[in-house]
């Protein structure tokens, strides 16, 4: 439970920053027990333990603590280069660990791959060991192509957060979602809930993440969408994932959310229906779309959740998206704290030797 | 008089920080009587009485002596999130803003249209929604539509301030161009003085604000351009501003002119010639164009200001430009004190509990 | 030998820093001797004088030192805005410039022309006017036209460092060869040492400031590749650089190698080919490519470099380029150190009152 004195920055062991007077103590970051965690990446939620996911979960709380501070700053990554290195746009997960990193001290550096020499055809691999020449200790990726993030991993001498990649994973989104649904859920766990992960299943990183934590954690995972966008996930589903945790694919919507916990809805993206998958967002809407009426099917105090950005009256009606039980703003708070801790955890094990 | 502790970081009430060490003392800062200030909101000029509008100049003052230090930075906003929340392009009102943040230690995060998931099409509300929930407290907006700031501030739990709305308002913009005539003219005040504003009227957020600041402060307000600049100025100069407040227009350029105080020529944007208001920019420099020998007819010792960027040769020649009555590098120093005064007084107004 | 105090910021004076506490102490950063470096601007390496590159090459040897550290942040620049303006994409140079100026707590502003007013037409005059109204003191500055820089500078109040200039120069990036070569050769010392620069020699940038700072070093340098990529450097080795100073040009590779100490690979620009100077990629890389049995007529230890970003399999063969002898990615480290060097050296001239 001792922490890698080498993870603190000097002001925070002396106990006299002004983070600390102004917050009152960091003392409470310690308590992670960071010796836990061996991974030196985070690339998917696949590999992590049951208790690794326990740990990640306790790290955030503690992470969610500081956010409440008035200066909602520690100085764990005092002096770390963390480069944000997205070949695909997003404002939310780049801004998220771009407020975690800094909050956590960390020196960031944005590298966007249209504003970059990425666009003059460098490799992946030159890119990713001049980012390291240039200081960088964790690497953030987000990228089109499944696996990249892999690619970075074998290159970088660093560590590597895959911040998506294609349709593969997003272990940062499966690991908030989780936390998410625990600190809304009686009892403060997923095991045994009905989860409903509704759309686009088949290009959805954030689905296929989800599956690996969440069936991890116990939950009854059921995914639901047009048959077009479920394709591969029968047979997934009955070999389990890790060869053994089952859960239930459909396209009955009323099925799905029959006394469900949880309804996430997924994104529908409009290039869909030009490959013939859909044949229009209006009958989406109509066949799939998460309205109240259907909603009412659920447990009554059914968490919403959404992974954003939304299409209103697409794949979620506005007033389910607005309404009480919906999580989609704590899901965003939760992105920072979740990833302050991933980064946390990350440099600890760095510190601590980890090869893996 | 008293400021509120709140807004003061504890190195500053404990006068020890370093900034202080550098630059001989923060408690200037204090001077400015934020308690005066009620607005949450900076969404347009036009609500500020003359008390407020004296209020920021005061504190415009103060951080101007700020910007004079070799360290200009004070920890006022030490643990505040700004997020600058940009759907133009735009280079010195994003810097300026950020820089003005940077300045009271806030952190900052800049997103853009052409870089976000705003390109995913998410609402404009979702976009602000997320944005607080990744840590905004104070939100930095312009957006080609006007009254979009508005909606943002029905949506955000922080400040807004409007860094300029399509056609509508650009409030920092006309309490720069006020401070920055106040500080040149003699008496420090432009009560009395005739303002002549320059060009293309009609498409410009800078002349509206300023239309109810200047006539506000008691300027005698003409604008001037060609008639189909003018659209509608005509029946708001009837009316008066706030219903009271008379302005001039005309197409006279020799009668504007004549005797000005201060003339702010304006940007002529090159897509009005494609819409038919102008025949071409050679004809609207022929007719309109700020020349040395027009400006000869306005008072010996008047004062040059546009707000950039300029078209020169079109709107301003080159000479009148970098004359030495020009005002055009003031301005846009000015931009950042009264940046970091404004961030200040909502800053202020926030911790006071203002609701407006 | 004494630094003008000017230059530390109060903690580092002190010694109480945290960096300091932290990072074993700066001190060491005050031996450079700042005072012999007269310089406002660094526009190209040509006006260096011997003793110049010295004071560089030292400098840069400290701050090598400085990036070793735990924490790699020194409180030289505290208080100084670096802005970096970018009107070309660029990773590599621009993170450069940014993890430099960071690492002496300098305030960094990131402009580029694609997201920024710049595209309105704004004259490169008034735009650097406007950066410096912001609070610029720093000037980093890359432009597709040559000259660009000089222009900034007799505008511009603060320093000049053209990070790249149309085919015209890149002093940072000589220097960096510079110093790269220096710690990897035996001695210490290019004097006498065979170095061929190849390839695409007449729109680089880096080719000509290389070809400055290695024949003032006193480099025996060859310019190597397809004869329409070498026009009008014959005229210039006839000349001599500085009209004293010989190199070789010659489209013979075979000889270029021979014995050579560096071979540098310069960038094969894909947009050549549409201008008719390269038949095909697959043409200049069978002709010039740098491949490992090519390389075996250089001197056994022979250094390989490359300014990036590379194609692999064009100018440079993928195990060279990954080879045991390659220096590519120290030559991006080495960046950082020099252009914090660079910053320094030019902020301690400020301080001293340089004014060329």
């Amino acid at each position: 439970m001792v922490t890698d004195p080498a993870l603190a920055a000097p002001d925070e062991l002396a106990g006299s920053s002004d983070e600390a007077a102004a917050g009152g103590g960091v003392s409470s970051v310690h308590e992670a027990p960071a010796g836990l965690w061996r991974h030196r990446h985070l690339l998917d939620v696949d590999v992590l333990t049951a208790d690794e996911l326990e740990l990640v979960m306790r790290t955030t709380a503690t992470m969610s603590e500081v956010l409440a501070r008035p200066i909602a700053r520690v100085p764990a990554l005092r002096g770390w280069g963390v480069t944000n290195l997205f070949y695909e746009a997003s404002t939310r997960t780049r801004v998220s660990f771009e407020v975690a990193a800094k909050n956590l001290s960390a020196d960031v550096v944005n590298v966007t791959a249209s504003a970059s020499s990425v666009t003059k055809g460098e490799s992946l691999v030159d890119t990713i060991r001049t980012l390291e020449a240039l200081g960088a200790r964790m690497l953030v990726i987000r990228h089109a192509t499944s696996g990249a993030p892999w690619l970075a991993a074998e290159t970088f001498g660093g560590s590597v957060i895959n911040a998506g990649d294609g349709w593969h994973a997003h272990p940062t989104q499966a690991l908030l979602d989780l936390y998410t649904m625990r600190t809304h859920l009686e009892g403060g766990s997923v095991a045994g809930r009905k989860v409903v992960i509704l759309g686009d299943v088949l290009h959805s990183r954030v689905a296929r993440s989800n599956l690996w934590s969440l069936t991890a954690a116990g939950a009854d995972v059921w995914v639901c969408g047009p048959a077009t966008l479920l394709r591969g996930f029968e047979a997934w589903a009955a070999a389990g994932v890790a060869g053994a945790r089952r859960f239930t694919v459909t396209s009955d919507l009323g099925a799905a959310l029959r006394d469900a916990d949880v309804v996430m809805a997924l994104r529908i993206q409009r290039e869909r229906m030009a490959s013939g998958l859909l044949p229009s967002l209006r009958e989406y809407a109509a066949r799939f779309g998460l309205t109240r009426e259907r909603l009412a099917a659920a447990r009554p105090d059914a968490l919403v959740m959404h992974p954003g950005p939304m299409n209103e009256g697409v794949e979620i009606a506005p007033d389910v998206a607005a309404g009480s039980h919906s999580l989609i703003t704590d899901q965003v708070a939760n992105g920072v704290a979740v990833r302050m801790a991933v980064l946390y955890l990350l440099a600890g094990a760095r510190d601590a030797g980890a090869r893996e």
